[in-house]
């Protein structure tokens, strides 16, 4: 009953029944994309229809990966005898052979489209539907911004980039090269941390402040400003909003303010216990040579994430050379580790 | 005991008491040859008379590959310290010391080369002599034929290419841009399987049909063609046979057959439990400007076999990453099924 | 407890209350130095005041590697949250934390630099004084001698560079292209082993012979030459004198004698039970030419060195894949025999 084990149960290490980031819509072109999520290798696809498809990434004749085969119509052939599969994992074609016995199936999964970025729910049970919808993400559609992203392939556990983005502290000593800046005002901007069941939010305001390189270029402002930093941890993503007002021009805490915006989309997804996907993407609504200023913002939004995937990475290698040990905290762990509990009561509910 | 059940008894994964291929004659050039063999680590080498050798790849001293050795007259001289050891693994001389102990020797394999084929003898027991000559293969040596071949080394364990070489079908998918041709009459053509205790046959014929660009190339047909495909598995290695007839001309069944000849050997070795080698030649008797139509006929050969290589290996890759699972035959599973259960059988005899 | 086991006590696998080589002075830079020793990860630096230290490669707070830090005054700052540590290993400032809590502090080493030479001391007792000065290498600092060196990664354990290069009877062998000279009288040449509790003593003297074209290079000699190999093998590092006089001119075995010198420093140091650092520097006293002279000996040096490297890690990957099997000693194991005997027991005395 192996097959049966595996095929209904999603891994303990991880919450299920959930949504997670499996991609940007971008990324389903004419070929299919293999992907390996939760511990689960799945081929990824968009059908002619325009129906967004996953499925087990094996097929179920002798094992080939299927996202070796290719596209047609609303299904994926198998790149080695042909089998055509549909994208309920139905078996709709075995090659010279008339009849397609029931069990020629594989494993599909739910999966869906959402503000360009594709979402699969990890269910305990495969035959009940999603509890929810998925994410919303406007800044994707609204139009007010220019965006652009990737997708990171991390060798470390998804937790030490939750760790690392709900603690801005570390911009001081990582990115020293980039968006970096004076390490101790990092370290001493004051933090609100709050949150609930689901989500740590954490806020830090940095007033009369002088605007980093990359802010005049992008925006008018008079002189000084106040800046903002806004953090909302959820288990499949995290949001980052970053941007400034001119000083004493208006409340920085007011959501409609307004000023230079950047906001960070943060899909990290488990790929396995050990290595995750990281999907980001960044936001801006710049005034000044929109174009140019929106390709500065991002490439230097990906040295800065280049910088984060080197330091955690070489962390978690450590880790693992070095195996179980105490570690110490100090006062930037407040927000992590509530991430940690939310992360492993999820989990354990779950497990359940 | 550990060394003298490690040196008497190869491993229950294969069956023993076989000739398997260890490479081609002219591999064996001024430098020995290290290749693993059924789990054995070996070297091979000719001596200065001509014989062919086979030897554990360990020196017995301190256990440095021989393989990084020299040969020298009718032996191998160690790279490290200079031992000297004849053919038959025995020690001949120890550089700076007069006396050789007896027990100064390392194993050796019962080696044979036959129609450029090199034929190594894994036995049950290795004092015995084996129970046959190793197999002919005369089209190497006939002079009818001109050949050319290769060595591919396989992340996949031997039998995935038997699947793959007693099952034709898979040409319309796996090689679309070579020899493909149409699928669907790849996968429609009626295949005869038949076979005994120790091999398998595998016959189709497509009649009046098309010559594929390489035939008309090689071979002055008048328009269309009969053609056949017959298969023959053994355990150590497939012979493939393929070519045409002008249609009607001559029946496609007789032995005597004329027309456009296509002649595969393939030698497929176990190296590990899931790694193999893959040895083989194609022979062919084009008769127009026979130098280029060989030349074409093999890199047309090479680049097939590299596809096959891409899919097998993928296909293993993905079987580890999913573990043991069920797979659902299809019409096509027929003759692979059968050789499987030889050598399942062989298998089984020998460890009893 | 796992923490104070780990930090209290080296692994059994290597002898314990020893120096060994950690580096070479030149290689403490502006940059902190990451080096394995023992099993143990360490990050080695020069503090502003020019003090050797070596710490635990972990961050105690979030495990990053210290040696991706950065060099601050007398202490290592961390580069992701900016913990700054002293050379005990203490941590003296938690940025953006009032108070530094006392368990904030990562395991130091002893460690110390002598002609040029760190070495670290690995005590069964980490509270304990070493029990001696780390060893004296005069010839870096007397003046009379020209040297240079470098430092090789193994894939291999230490104790196969010590079998190495106590037996030079390879040289023959292993070293054809460079200083190997006539198997034959490599191998024939008489050799004295003698040696104590800690070191094994290995001399060769070759009298009348034509010198080999690095010492006509080198030296003025008038013709014939007596020659000299002389090493001593120590714990930690090895010693190999070689050289020679006008023939009959002076004692070969006299420690003052004259003539052409080269004197090798090897200092082995187990990375991991399976990998080793191998530490070498060649000096020589050339009279023609010196400094080309010299650059010839190192470049013919570590062409030699590449040539044992070679040769040492296929012997360890052949007996990797071979496993545990009978070895035949030979009549040139009697001094490699001898250091393992003195390995294994003061290993065993430092298990007790």
């Amino acid at each position: 009953m192996n097959q049966s084990l595996s095929s209904q149960s999603p891994p303990d290490s991880f919450p299920v029944d959930q949504w997670y980031v499996g991609g940007f819509a971008w990324e389903l072109t004419d070929k299919p994309l293999a992907r390996t999520l939760l511990n689960q290798p799945l081929v990824l696809f968009r059908t002619a229809s325009g129906e967004v498809a996953a499925l087990e990434d094996r097929c179920c004749h002798r094992a080939l990966p299927l996202s070796l085969g290719t596209l047609e119509g609303e299904g994926l052939r198998c790149g080695y005898h042909g089998l055509l599969f549909g994208s309920d994992g139905q078996c709709l074609e075995i090659p010279g052979q008339a009849k397609v016995p029931s069990k020629a199936k594989v494993r599909s999964f739910i999966a869906q489209e959402r503000d360009q970025i594709l979402w699969i729910w990890f269910g305990r049970d495969e035959l009940l539907a999603p509890l929810s919808e998925p994410p919303a993400y406007p800044i994707h559609c609204s139009g007010d911004y220019r965006f652009a992203g990737d997708v990171y392939h991390y060798n470390a556990p998804w937790q030490l980039i939750h760790d690392n983005l709900l603690d801005l502290s570390h911009l001081g000593y990582v990115h020293l090269h980039t968006i970096g800046g004076n390490a101790s005002i990092h370290m001493n901007a004051q933090m609100q941390v709050s949150g609930d069941e689901a989500s740590v939010r954490v806020v830090r305001y940095m007033f009369d402040s002088e605007p980093p390189p990359t802010y005049s270029a992008a925006y008018p402002f008079k002189a000084r400003i106040d800046r903002w930093q806004e953090i909302e941890f959820n288990l499949s993503h995290l949001k980052i909003l970053t941007g400034a007002v001119d000083a004493g021009s208006q409340p920085v805490d007011d959501p409609q303010r307004g000023g230079f915006h950047m906001r960070g989309f943060h899909g990290i997804t488990p790929e396995t216990d050990t290595t995750c996907h990281y999907f980001w993407t960044m936001a801006t609504n710049p005034i000044s040579d929109p174009e140019a200023t929106t390709r500065n913002v991002i490439e230097q939004t990906r040295q800065t994430f280049d910088e984060d995937k080197l330091i955690i990475e070489a962390q978690f290698a450590n880790q693992q050379r070095f195996g179980e040990r105490p570690m110490v905290d100090i006062h930037v762990d407040a927000a992590p580790n509530r991430a940690r509990r939310i992360v492993e009561r999820l989990r354990q509910v779950d497990s359940v």
